[in-house]
């Protein structure tokens, strides 16, 4: 089956790369960070404001979708990019993540995963075969192989065996697809071991998937131990297919793994904190909800060009932070995307003038300068 | 004082009148529909957005700004206007209406009122000379005299003192005001009786307010019997000064209150029934949540060409409303606003154009078709 999927590796700089993917929604420039649309929609944010910020695939989560509205429903509105009208490219995980994270009293055998619905509470099954059916309802452009996703810390011989599953249902996944027009990435798992990674990497790889993601990190392990894991992992990883680091991180994570050869990011932190009052900017992070902004006629980051930025005070922000109004959540979810997709915008210029370490290493530095 | 505010009718077309004001902040059509920004954000929907939808004039409330962030700190950052990045007309109102409808354990004297802040409970005091200094710090174009705003049904007795103190604390009102470039106008009061709404408008328009305002209707009596006393009203009112119905209402209501006479609306109907699900359409009501529109793909009015209307269908904005997804409320706001705002727009044109009867008749018919 040939799918409609390209990926083209367009520059390298160290291990730092930009590239291309084109899917059947239009292209993507990668390093890129994918804006979560948990349940259909970026929270707060509308398609055209997202255009507007530069974002160029989002994310749906197979499991919400498939609880509410449903995947039939999705499906019979034309897909995920036409339901919720933005018309370009998507990308759906497996459901496993929410099924091991957030879903109750799960029971995991070969087969698959029983659980119940965060919602209801009734019980539902999930394994590659069904995955892989609800993400095909979905419609994305990019669909993810079931996988088990493994707490940090957890027991050698618990991380082994969870290795041997996903390769297992890895392949399982890869013979479910049955749509040419979805590609389709394998997962990396091996929790924080190095041998289990390469191990796990070299499974995963030897099926000719569209491109591989690392799983099973920000889980839980330090940082350094994510940095370490991810860099050891990506040597294992083709050149030739996009690489990527799901469910990471801050800005710094961002920057540092993208130095490591990562092409991918999603993250809900960007509007997960922006809602919660947490600001990111240039100089780190800003609280907007400290007394000391009451009366700040400054913008949340002097050097930002987004719409917040160029048009609302600390002081403004705060006032509708404290009062509970739904404006703020917006004016700063729209703030923190923007901070995102220009960082990752700016990475990819980095690397195609082949600086990048030094951008890196300057605004990580900048970065650090705030105190917060 | 000359009062930087000027007010020019342009055309009558039987009762209803097409006019222009002018405020240091920009210029205003009538008859006009004002979205409400109760502490200072219309919820969910930017200063941007307002300004595409075709909003003139925004309201702020008294009551909640002198609460939260504090008028003070309002008037540190400009003023209302430009504490919101609107920078366009704005109007406060009294503080009056929600002292008595929201606050606790409110004592009415002559001097003022005594009452709790709903948020906390604190003791506050507010009387026509600290509501006008209050109103003078947020700074708005359009400023409203200290009433008694008084529930219906009421005995005559005390609607008959109502208006006596109403006129008191207009006088106060209107001596207490110092800047000029800040309009301020009076407010009608007296109930549901004939007698006492004539009184109250030749007492009030004696004073000489840049504007008249019918208060304490749609306060709990029925549909004709508002519809009978702002027609009763706007008799007693100058031909020559902007006329505000306050708090009023559905489309219909704007519809006929403008045969009558009115220049002016407010009303937290749109955007508090968008955000309850409950959507104004040409044909009427539509509540979004009903299961029959999962599968729609129909928009929410086929006539209709706002930004939600053009981009998404029923079962989208269904599915976000089950799903508690805050785009939908923003979505449903805003087109709830742009309805509004368009079907006044539209009244002012068949106005212009001497057809406001037939425009208002077929409109009311076409209304009453959908059968919500």
């Amino acid at each position: 089956m040939k799918i409609d999927f390209k990926f083209t590796l367009e520059k390298t700089d160290g291990q730092a790369r930009a590239g291309l993917m084109e899917t059947p929604h239009g292209k993507i420039e990668t390093p890129i960070f994918m804006p979560v649309g948990t349940v259909g929609s970026v929270k707060t944010i509308s398609p055209a404001e997202l255009n507007d910020l530069g974002a160029q695939i989002i994310l749906g989560n197979t499991y919400h979708l498939h609880l509410r509205p449903g995947d039939d429903v999705v499906a019979k509105h034309g897909g995920l990019a036409k339901f919720n009208s933005w018309n370009r490219p998507t990308l759906t995980d497996s459901g496993g993540f929410q099924v091991f994270s957030l879903a109750k009293m799960n029971k995991i055998t070969d087969e698959g995963v029983h659980f119940r619905s965060h919602l209801d509470g009734s019980k539902l099954f999930l394994n590659p075969e069904s995955s892989i059916q609800i993400q095909q309802n979905i419609g994305a452009d990019i669909m993810m192989a079931f996988d088990e996703c493994v707490s940090l810390p957890a027991e050698h011989k618990y991380v082994a065996d969870s290795v041997e599953r996903t390769f297992r249902w890895a392949k399982r996944s890869y013979d479910a697809r049955t749509n040419e027009k979805q590609a389709l990435f394998g997962i990396i798992q091996g929790g924080a071991d190095h041998e289990l990674r390469k191990l796990s990497a070299q499974q995963i790889t030897s099926i000719p998937f569209d491109g591989y993601a690392i799983g099973g990190l920000s889980v839980g392990e330090e940082i350094p131990v994510m940095y370490d894991i991810c860099s050891h992992t990506t040597q294992f990883m083709p050149n030739d297919k996009p690489r990527y680091l799901m469910g990471v991180g801050t800005p710094q994570d961002l920057l540092h793994c993208i130095s490591y050869g990562v092409d991918m990011f999603d993250c809900v932190m960007p509007t997960r904190n922006a809602r919660n009052g947490l600001l990111f900017t240039s100089k780190g992070k800003l609280h907007i909800k400290r007394k000391e902004w009451q009366l700040s006629d400054e913008p949340i980051d002097a050097k930002c060009d987004c719409y917040t930025c160029k048009n609302f005070s600390r002081g403004y922000l705060r006032h509708l932070f404290k009062a509970g109004e739904l404006l703020g959540m917006r004016l700063q979810s729209l703030h923190n995307l923007y901070f995102y997709l220009s960082l990752v915008k700016s990475a990819r210029n980095a690397i195609n003038l082949g600086v990048y370490n030094k951008y890196m290493n300057e605004t990580l530095e900048e970065m650090s300068t705030g105190g917060e």
